[in-house]
């Protein structure tokens, strides 16, 4: 049964662009094959996104902010201490897009071409929420004076560069590898230490 | 003039071999077509690489050498207290990578293709080769009393990983922004915070 345009929300049509995405790959997702997958016309469609780039822009984004608020609860969550805060929430950064990576491989595949071919503001926004949640983990640490950091937001960045081989989708494939584990265990522990004030 | 065939060193070879990919892209470079660059038959180069995959392992290898070299007189340079090396180790490094990708960028460009295309053991040890200096530093700088590290190996790799963003030429766009020193150095200050000791 085809929904009727007071059904059709733009989380629908987010939901259907998806799945024309995770079936027919980054080449699909135009505004008429959204349309035709949900059986509505494209001008319906049209009324929520006014452009192919705009419907692209929208997708992704909803994509990407799957993985901010599963962050978000970590640096939200109350009683943890901040190093903890950094670990689980570096862990769970890295927990988010694995899953991505191997849960749904052709799916990150064809969000990983969306992402680089999607205005450059869709993931510089995504970059800095997550940057600015670090910022406020490390804000916090230093406030409880178990960190030391001249500006949190220059620590944070560092932080986050520090990690890119655990959630840029530049490196999905190491993510396989059996030390991968050890490896970001190894790499936190020195951040860790350098965030850490001294006695 | 055409060299003699007793002239003819896998060197002058390789060094042909570099000019017929900074002419003609990553597509180019056969035993051939080298042959034909310096005027010899190619029998007389196949005397050196047997295969095109030798040619172009060869040659790959060479260019991932110079940056070996340059990082490798920081490792033995006298008078260098642990944290300056480690620094002047990275920044040389970081250095290297920017001159190859901006001096000759159709160069670069070709490199980057070989090393995805050739054996992977050409990269893996260049990789196995610099954290390998870095672990000499680390393992210095703890002799020393400066550095703390229970595996100076497992250190050097969590180093080396931790400035992908400043080495590897996925991000070589990167480099070019204005903020990149400043956040380079952003990075190496939290790196050698957590390297130091304890006082």
């Amino acid at each position: 049964m085809s929904p009727t345009p007071q059904t059709l929300t733009a989380e629908r049509i987010l939901e259907a662009t998806e799945e024309v995405l995770r079936r027919h790959g980054p080449a699909k997702a135009t505004v008429v094959d959204v349309a035709r997958a949900l059986g509505v016309s494209h001008g319906s469609v049209y009324r929520h996104f006014r452009t192919k780039a705009a419907l692209r822009e929208a997708v992704t984004k909803r994509w990407l902010d799957r993985t901010t608020q599963v962050l978000a609860a970590i640096v939200a969550a109350p009683d943890l201490d901040p190093e903890t805060r950094v670990r689980e929430w570096l862990a769970a950064l890295f927990a988010a897009k694995r899953r991505k990576a191997f849960d749904d491989p052709e799916l990150f595949a064809t969000y990983t071409v969306l992402t680089t071919e999607t205005a450059e503001t869709v993931v510089g926004e995504h970059i800095a929420e997550l940057t600015g949640q670090l910022t406020e983990i490390v804000r916090t640490g230093v406030a409880a004076g178990a960190f030391t950091a001249e500006d949190p937001a220059v620590t944070a960045g560092a932080l986050f560069r520090a990690t890119d081989r655990f959630h840029d989708p530049h490196y999905a494939r190491e993510w396989e590898q059996p030390d991968v584990e050890g490896d970001f265990e190894a790499l936190v522990d020195l951040l860790l230490r350098g965030l850490r004030t001294r006695g």
